[in-house]
């Protein structure tokens, strides 16, 4: 058994490897649209919408693959996002809270963003930049693929000084309140 | 032992989902680059920039976390190539050969490329863009950094109706066989 789990901690480890290449090609993703324009804000948007339409096409993927069931709340569906999606995609698994008595907006804490593993700090005229806005628009567009709008925005952020990231979840219960939302 | 060989194929799933967000990533830079830049001359000359850029800070995580020997030889750094780093990044394991009867040409030819996973095919506007340039550069950087100059070119791309997606590999015996071929 020593080798069958020597082989599973070699598999472990070549699953961290394949995700450099990864953190260094978003970095470069970054760094252009940092060239591409001057405000932060445009920066995060791009990346937002970026996100988006890699989560409406990543949803069939992690479905097909994962074989979980239909979320009854939304508590089980931050559950599923940060315990399965998280851990799949990224290899790291956020705490979930939930942050109204409503019981519809969840924080994701995350101890460690594998996506900054490169990043030093922000440059001082980047201090608005939502580094890792992509994954806010990944959760919406994979969200909104099964009926579910939601607003994902980063609360925290370590690279900004915080002493955790949080990425909030917040879910609208209808169309109207998703309009209302938005144009406040 | 069914058990732990379960475990081992749900490792083995987890590290080929780890790649989708990468390869979905990848496509929204590839379609960002297109935006930028009219030509696709433009974008593969961005793309092999971003890799070289990637290439240089990947090649120290490679030789940390691999612990491999130098190589005595070019055939044994393209087969180092091939076997470890497209393994450990890509999840995939090129074939080599070796093209040249001077021993320093090599092609790695991919029957798979994760990368155009999502990819149906180039727009017709697009027929010159070398889709996944930046693996080219990756290389160029990576072998820099080894004291090792390398032109790395795409010379067949299953995504432009070739049998197969080929990487040209010519190691550069000194500085002066660079500058002679870059100027001609």
């Amino acid at each position: 058994t020593q080798s069958l789990k020597d082989k599973g901690t070699e598999r472990k480890r070549k699953l961290f490897y394949s995700r450099e290449l990864f953190v260094l090609t978003y970095g470069a993703l970054v760094a252009q649209l940092c060239k591409d324009y001057e405000k932060d804000e445009d920066v995060n948007t791009c990346l937002d919408r970026m996100g988006y339409g890699i989560g409406i096409r990543l949803i069939e993927d992690f479905l097909a693959r994962s074989a979980v069931k239909k979320c009854r709340s939304y508590s089980e569906t931050a559950d599923m996002i940060a315990q399965v999606a998280f851990k799949m995609y990224l290899g790291v698994t956020p705490s979930v809270s939930c942050s109204s008595a409503a019981g519809n907006e969840f924080s994701l804490i995350l101890d460690k963003n594998p996506l900054v593993d490169f990043v030093e700090e922000l440059p001082a005229e980047r201090a608005s930049l939502c580094y890792c806005n992509l994954l806010c628009g990944v959760i919406r567009g994979a969200l909104e693929m099964v009926h579910l709008s939601a607003e994902v925005t980063f609360l925290q952020d370590k690279l900004k000084g915080d002493a955790v990231t949080e990425i909030g979840i917040v879910f609208l219960k209808n169309t109207e309140d998703k309009k209302h939302k938005r144009n406040k």
